[in-house]
């Protein structure tokens, strides 16, 4: 009787609003009801990002919109810079070098994020036609100045293509305000929906790139994409189900106000955050991320016995463990979505036991908890 | 984004998977699927409430199951002894006299229970054909030593009818070996299902009375259920969905084992007792019960303010309000059934934000919460 609560950073739970939408009959996409949800949808997913730019909905991983992004709007007679401190923005590098771009990587420490005057340097040499950047890298729970970097490349000819996956309704973001000329996102984080759908917003400067570009590829040329959105369509087979959930997600979202759950979300990181310092424990990021918190395991903690066996199995709660050489050194835990207050202090419990349960010297159960209650008293 | 988690005695929280059952395509009852299901369901109930007996399944509320017992099972050329000690036992004074019946009621102070040595030494007067007593009664949070009243009807002619409609699942509860001759529940408790099912199991001692008995009822006719049962069928037209939802909430209750989850409960309601303790609240039972707690308001506290503004929209957690004479003076929570210790924390922090908000002075944020998580680390 032990209820499963998802804190991993991806997929994150589901409403059962949403749930029960996308259990209702499938109907078919080529039809004026599909466009007339897909209108709704579309204007949704601009408000959440506050942009103009259409956002393109595309069947498929958060990777799959990155790759569209980078294949078909970075120029071919400039390099890309893309800034590399975590798992995800490795996998961008491989991206642009698959597509034969010359992929210039800015390595930064793990746990920090570039810096918006390397940004700077970087560009004045004017040899870069695209600059990547993730903004909250989700495998070292670190964020980084979208809002400054936005504006040292927007006073250049080079766009902007941000890995929004993990920040997108979690974080701060003024997509048109700060210049970040396309975010990409995906379904399964603070959009409430299980995993399916890639969104990506496209500026008016990076389709000017991509005009000039022959697509190297066919279901993620962002063209396509952005030619039947002009008739609230697709060019492939959308995911119609997930579609239909999105639309009562965005609702639930608007409803709320996005700015507000930024601001939710960011009492919510904080209170993990004291309430882990509180009880001994590091926080492994220097720029933490507002959406996923890492935490450093105590000495002696085994990463398995802690996230399944105890977290998981025992008080329900699953936690991410830590990737590449941060794999059994560090867990990780989301504040992306449908998670609340109350759900927040019960991981924190959770973590607690845990952590006493594993042989952890100087946990005081109930001290952390503390610490996290008070910070989320006044989370509204 | 508030999630909403149910802690009020009635409906509780019903499981996901329980729900996912009841959503499937309804069948035809007077079938061999319905009957095989029906038989396990029946092997399920007797094994949660420790009998041999057969278990009559009722389409209605756990009052209609009472009004069955008691209608159907209460000698007429005696008398009723009713153990009065809060709103449920009012109401089997009211059936009793709905039938006829010369009920004796022994009103006990609320907030506390009859004691064994009375039921004795009324019993010892010859004068009573059935004892009919609340084990949880659900208005005052109190249980009485259904165990020990048990021994002392079983010596006489007297059979005992129990409303253990808060109790059976929760509370510690032998019938068979306790000589509880009618054990009555409902579905929206300890079951984890939604309110629409009575279970009655009746001892052969209740049989052979309710054998002398013309029954004064068609739909609450005991005997028409018990013969039913004989061929796994019902009477009237069953609640199939329930039923089916009943299949799987047994089955979880079982993999679980009973007396376990009797534990736990206990674990659970000490924690949030003790937690209410260290802020300075009040218990209200001298003799409480696991499966609903009562805890009284302090000074100042507006009841619709706190459980509805505060607690329900603002924190997402739903609890009673008192009945009778304690409206407003006291708030109810439930342990039964789909509520984990995550949620009993959660439910403390709500509790401590709501009061604090409310102005009671001395309330401590997270206090009451490192209070409930010591007890509650081992839970299970």
């Amino acid at each position: 009787m032990i209820k499963q609560r998802l804190f991993t950073p991806g997929p994150t739970d589901v409403p059962p609003e949403v749930l029960i939408e996308m259990a209702k009959p499938i109907f078919h996409h080529r039809t004026t009801r599909f466009k007339e949800m897909f209108a709704a949808v579309n204007d949704g997913l601009k408000k959440l990002l506050m942009t103009k730019n259409d956002v393109l909905t595309i069947a498929g991983s958060g990777t799959a919109g990155m790759e569209g992004a980078i294949a078909c709007a970075c120029p071919r007679d400039k390099k890309v810079l893309i800034a590399q401190g975590g798992k995800f923005a490795e996998r961008w590098v491989k991206v642009a070098k698959t597509y034969g771009l010359q992929a210039d990587e800015v390595k930064v420490e793990w746990g920090t994020a570039i810096s918006p005057a390397l940004v700077k340097e970087k560009l004045a040499t004017g040899q870069y036609g695209a600059v990547v950047v993730v903004y909250s890298e989700t495998s070292t729970a670190t964020a980084c100045d979208l809002q400054a970097i936005g504006a040292e490349v927007a006073r250049t000819d080079a766009i902007l293509i941000s890995d929004c996956i993990t920040a997108a309704g979690t974080l701060p973001l003024k997509t048109d305000e700060w210049g970040v000329d396309i975010v990409a996102s995906g379904s399964q984080k603070a959009f409430m929906l299980p995993p399916g759908l890639a969104f990506l917003s496209v500026s008016p400067k990076a389709w000017a790139l991509a005009e000039k570009i022959t697509p190297p590829c066919l279901y993620l040329n962002l063209k396509a994409y952005r030619k039947s959105l002009a008739d609230n369509d697709v060019p492939y087979t959308p995911a119609i189900t997930l579609i239909r959930g999105l639309q009562v997600s965005l609702d639930m979202i608007h409803k709320i106000g996005v700015e507000k759950i930024w601001s939710r979300t960011a009492v919510l990181a904080k209170a993990l955050r004291e309430a882990m310092k509180a009880q001994g424990m590091a926080v492994f990021s220097k720029q933490p991320s507002d959406s996923v918190t890492g935490i450093m395991y105590p000495e002696g903690v085994e990463d398995k016995k802690f996230r399944n066996k105890i977290m998981r199995d025992k008080w329900g709660s699953s936690v991410a463990g830590g990737q590449d050489w941060l794999e059994g050194k560090m867990f990780r835990v989301s504040h992306m979505g449908y998670v609340d207050p109350i759900d927040t202090l019960g991981l924190v419990a959770a973590i607690e036991y845990a952590m006493v349960e594993c042989g952890v010297k100087g946990i005081e159960i109930g001290k952390g908890l503390a610490v996290a209650a008070k910070i989320i008293k006044d989370w509204n």
